[in-house]
């Protein structure tokens, strides 16, 4: 929760030029997202966030990204908008860094998800899964297998001091998903990082979804995976079936899983502990002691993983 | 800039309830002011500012501080508006701090200030001075000779190691003024803090003073000389004339300072630059290194000192 790169008014005014939104009313940094500096800015036309990217957001992939919101916006998925400028342009660069402006949604994430929440998050990414049908460009996971086997050596010599076992227990785990990894499902555009902080509600209804600076091409069941490790779990290490559930009937609401898909959710959600697991890991030992932002515990990814080795099949979610 | 204290949803729907707002529309930390959390929230009927009130302001001073403000607010000064409560209270408490909801201002802070900025801040300086008249409640200037003989002692051991000479220099200075200082000079509310961080415009149009945490029961013209600091140097240690000037002639339009008050500002301003050097001083060795906020640079605050010092009369301002 950070502001990295201080805006100044004068810069902003200047770049406020560019597009057709107003003088500029007001801004303010927020705490949001733990990758970008961002704004919320009000100018005569309305209120928007103001993105810069750091240096975790390569550039290549920002016409990935900001394609995406605008493609899954226009197929009424609530997601930010970026803006265009008068050149028809949304990737700018501002304080030295690449920028953009995007639409302002209404809600609040929630801090501590219940049973109620979980139907819409599952029927919201259906409909993501959905809505993103037709969008022209690709981009691969670089969290998938091949990211994880480098992400496995980039943690081996460490993964030890923060559990006694911990690498070979890993590299045991991949060595696993290397080979049962499945290959044939139902893919396309995924958010592959539709946590609590990116779910935004009013009251119980979903009011929008934001953050896809992990977006990629990749299993949608596994999509579905991420988020059942993220929205229905219960400390210290076990899944709470009734919130499994209902993330589930949402998603079939809008989109069935095919039973070929249910049967791999057990793997896949293995992968998505593994994933999880792997990077925080990573910047549990490579965050400067300085930083802005505590790195998250890795270890809560190590007992999602274990309860997720010790399941026998999509029955033990409750499906 | 940061947020120290995290607000949940629950918490802050919870919160509101108390209030006649309407429901809780999106809310986001901000990086607003270096000591307390500031969320910017959306309810139904509109936006507003909620603080929580750190350890650095004394709970004891927080009557008035908001009693203040809505004394201000209700004058016509363009300032926060403390927000009451069902049962007529605006000091609460969430999340273990003291906290209050108060009304939002248009309008940004500038990063440089330029001689357009100078006159608007004087007259509202001095419209600030004119407005407090008549607010019951009072409050010494906890940052005045009895505060800084404290912080004289407190930073004697460690100055040096910011500079050469710079303990014998700060005793020096505080002798001096504690013989010097005027004591029959207008008196009244003054805000004590009006750095360009506290000052919203909206293009060159003042809209809005923020940060009332320092106010106190002070002279007047102490607290143009803690503008002139703030906004009229040009580094590395001379004052501008011109925006002096204008400062001046903005705070001269809503009410004059007397020929007694002018003369003394050399002096006023001495300890003005003392005041500010003692307490940066004072933060340079306290504060922790992962602290959220860089300490400021104390010695701009001896530059501006060396300079008063060497001022004849305030013809040296341009007076």
């Amino acid at each position: 929760m950070a502001v990295y790169t201080e805006v100044s008014d004068e810069d902003l005014t200047r770049f406020l030029q560019r597009y057709a939104l107003g003088a500029l009313v007001s801004y303010k940094g927020i705490a949001e997202g733990v990758e970008n500096s961002n704004y919320l800015l009000k100018t005569e036309t309305g209120q928007y966030i103001l993105t810069l990217y750091e240096k975790r957001v390569h550039r290549e992939d920002l016409p990935f990204f900001l394609g995406l919101m605008e493609h899954l916006a226009s197929r009424g998925l609530p997601c930010p908008t970026p803006v265009h400028d008068l050149a028809g342009e949304t990737l700018q660069e501002l304080g030295g860094r690449p920028a953009a402006i995007v639409s302002f949604l209404n809600g609040y994430s929630v801090r501590r998800p219940r049973v109620e929440h979980c139907a819409p998050v599952g029927k919201a990414l259906a409909d993501l899964h959905l809505a993103g049908a037709g969008f022209a460009l690709r981009r691969e996971n670089a969290l998938s297998l091949t990211g994880w086997r480098q992400l496995v050596r980039a943690t081996a010599s460490n993964a030890d001091q923060a559990a006694d076992g911990l690498a070979e227990e890993i590299a045991r785990e991949f060595r696993f998903l290397e080979n049962a990894w499945p290959g044939d499902l139902p893919a396309g555009v995924i958010h592959a990082d539709l946590f609590p902080d990116n779910v935004f509600f009013r009251a119980e209804a979903m009011s929008g979804l934001i953050d896809f600076y992990f977006a990629c091409n990749d299993l949608f069941a596994y999509d579905v995976a991420i988020c059942l490790n993220a929205w229905c779990f219960e400390e210290p290490n076990a899944i709470n079936v009734t919130k499994a559930r209902a993330l589930l009937r949402g998603y079939n609401a809008s989109r069935a899983l095919s039973e070929k898909e249910t049967l791999a959710l057990p793997i896949l959600a293995r992968g998505a502990a593994l994933r999880f697991l792997l990077t925080r890991l990573y910047d549990w030992f490579n965050t400067s002691e300085n930083a802005l932002v505590k790195p998250k515990d890795p270890l809560e990814y190590r007992r999602k993983l274990r309860f997720h080795q010790s399941v026998r099949s999509p029955s033990d979610y409750g499906l």
